[in-house]
């Protein structure tokens, strides 16, 4: 086609996930010449395996969870079950959906899709069959992959990865979730509202530890009251499995028995056999080093998303590829705010921040002032019968540096706190605009009065 | 108290609801002291018999709803039934936990409340039963009570108003809705939910008319596919009450029956009995004239909330409330800016806005850009099987000026859309910048970079 026709093409994309399929699709906006290498479905792992199918099943456990609460609100209602065949197939119309689109879209703009194993064999061709893609500039793409501790084989049927756990037909009577951050939380969100007994192990101190503290310890004052079991500040010593399932084995000593282990310890970069090494790409561990504009030390070769260093979140992705493609078109761009970005883990309550904690805005800033202000006062929050907080951090008479939440439904809130810590704001710039009533999102308004020196609904 | 011990008050305050208590609780945190006349309960309308209430029905709707598509999700339910006492145990829960926390509130600033009707006997002083309260300000936030339509009376039995539904100790089998504004559709979105036949009336040619032209059409077209008949654009003729309930009689000479009549007509201003005339407040049917400080023409009189003309919504009255204080304050504060106050109908759908529709837009600033981000492209949007759109108004070249949206769950969206239009946001200030992955609020960023020129997931 377009390669082999007319010469090089101006992009080659190896892997088609969110960053990759984002910059082919504004490369070709901007009239670029673009092929898309794809080992497998469009949409990466994102659409097909990742934040998609698990924020359905978050959806199908918030429909459980509902139900199980009906009386609360005064409906009389009986949860008859759960119907993982069911629930698969609301999960799987989801994701095909979004796919047709999303294919209907790289279509619709021209960009020629390769299916099969992309391999760089020179600063500007890439392999792919026996097929040799000539192009201007090289994209890499390949995101990230499930990995596991040493010395922990994954079976795939009792010790499992987020994968197997999307995949999984029955609900499990008992897991055990190795690793607190986003992906354990989620699952182990999912797996209480179906039924089963869930414990989640993490090294470290507290649940999704990379939040400020004080949303950790919301979370887990959450979780334990739904009666999920937390092992914090932990390791594991290593699992085997039994006949019955799995016996996980930690540094104390202490045992927990389970039907299945799921392994959510992080996500590593797919680079291996690429061609990095052969063409000189530079690499750290296995991540893809790059600049703020995305370059490897090859001029022509650029890489985005979960293969370079850096947050792992499909938003951030998107925010690349748009970038990758515009830089390449010969635009001026601004670069990702990576201290900006919004991170949302989506249990039961959401976790959602943009910015500093309150510990990194005291080192970076020296003094900060803090506002907190708690769901318990909020209407839309009382209505909804969640708990939670929100807290926002500012610099010393200075702008907004850091928004962070937990609640239910909070994940839709932190587009606004993004747009205020992004655009540096003042907390008396926000205190005088009004959050509409009764929502949620009076709680940041309240927040932001609260640290403008005047709060409203707050005791003093 | 204060006001007999040591001479006159810096504040009284007619009306302890939103606008009211706002500002007493803010003269007081500026040291002032305040009498609060009220003569039912602290919180008002929209605490006791408005916002608040209503929004509980409609999470008790929400959870109907849930459970009549758990199917669709993978969940074996079975909707027993509403048990409206349950459901009355609900509402008054949350209305009695915020109605605490308020009087909490209001007692530990030390303001002192006087139960009691309120009348204005000079320009700085009011009764209340047989006392005289002396006051340097007046503040009048007597807000507003639902009207009727000439020639229709109510019953409170059979031809109600919003009180009255909220109080019902059952389901209708049928009702008629006369006004498509958000009461009305509030309610009729509640009934459908809880199993009734519903149709509304309305004169003017579509639902919520105050809203964008296109959100409307989405309102009318999700009523309808949930079931809820619609008459636009036909007047009522009259009503008479029969012994199966009551018979509409519209213009067109068509009749609807129905086992109640719901009149949504809209609020009027409570002022009658004030004392307005007798002190020489400026008043028009019954609102008091104020300017953009809360002035009336009488110096140490002001008036907020819905006594006065304007929007009638209780986060504006909390603004107001601030505003007030401020001003009595000696502070120097920012007029409340009634373009950009973000509005919300909690209907299932939603519908939310800020800003000028398309039409005034293009009356204000000639030329304008929208784009239009449609749900169905969204993965959360598609989780929870809502459809509707975003919709960017912008003038030509210019800053963004109006926000429209329509879904389920899009009236926490409207916070953000509200910084961008008081922020006087270019498109692309905000199509440089990310929303988390997978949320509603995508759709406002995906409407942003259509409109900045550089569309991301959307068909060109």
């Amino acid at each position: 086609m377009a390669d082999t026709a007319a010469g090089p093409v101006d992009l080659v994309v190896l892997g088609g996930g969110s960053g990759g399929y984002a910059a082919a699709l504004r490369a070709a906006e901007l009239g670029l010449r673009v092929v898309l290498i794809e080992k497998d479905k469009l949409g990466g792992t994102c659409l097909h395996r990742g934040c998609i199918p698990t924020k359905a099943l978050l959806h199908a456990a918030e429909v459980v969870d509902t139900v199980a609460a009906s009386e609360t609100f005064g409906i009389r209602a009986t949860l008859d079950g759960i119907d993982m065949a069911g629930v698969g197939a609301y999960r799987d119309s989801v994701v095909d959906g979004l796919y047709k689109g999303l294919s209907g879209l790289v279509r619709a703009r021209g960009i020629e899709v390769v299916t099969g194993t992309g391999r760089l064999v020179s600063p500007t061709a890439v392999t792919v069959g026996d097929r040799v893609v000539e192009a201007r500039h090289v994209l890499l793409a390949t995101g990230s992959a499930a990995r596991t501790l040493p010395g922990l084989d994954l079976d795939h049927r009792t010790v499992i990865d987020s994968g197997d756990a999307l995949a999984l037909e029955h609900v499990p009577g008992s897991v055990v979730v190795l690793g607190g951050g986003a992906i354990g939380c989620e699952f182990a969100s999912v797996w209480r509202s179906f039924g089963a007994e869930v414990t989640i192990v993490e090294a470290l101190g507290h649940l999704v530890p990379a939040e400020d503290e004080a949303s950790s310890k919301l979370l887990e004052r959450a979780f334990r009251a739904r009666g999920i079991a937390l092992r914090l500040g932990v390791p594991l010593a290593g699992a085997k499995t039994t006949d019955q399932g799995v016996t996980v084995v930690l540094e104390d000593g202490s045992t927990v028995d389970a039907e299945l282990l799921l392994v959510a310890v992080g996500r590593g970069p797919v680079s291996a056999g690429l061609g990095l090494d052969e063409v000189g790409v530079s690499t750290d561990r296995g991540h893809v080093l790059v600049d703020t504009h995305l370059r490897t030390n090859i001029p022509t070769v650029s890489a985005l998303g979960d293969v370079r260093p850096g947050p792992q979140l499909a938003h951030v992705a998107f925010a690349e590829g748009i970038l990758a493609a515009e830089l390449l078109a010969g635009l001026d761009p601004v670069p990702v705010d990576y201290d900006n970005v919004p991170r949302v883990t989506y249990s039961h309550p959401e976790v959602a921040s943009v910015g500093l904690t309150a510990a990194a805005a005291r080192e970076r800033h020296g003094e900060i002032n803090t506002a907190t202000y708690h769901l318990a006062g909020n209407g839309k929050a009382r209505i909804l019968r969640s708990a939670g907080a929100v807290t926002v951090v500012s610099a010393a008479d200075g702008p907004v540096v850091g928004v962070h939440m937990v609640g239910d439904r909070v994940g839709e809130l932190i587009a606004e706190a993004q747009l205020i810590t992004n655009w540096e704001a003042y907390p008396a710039d926000v205190a005088q605009l009004l959050h509409p009533h009764p929502t949620l999102s009076e709680a940041l308004g309240e927040a932001h009065l609260a640290l403008a020196g005047k709060p409203l609904h707050v005791h003093s």
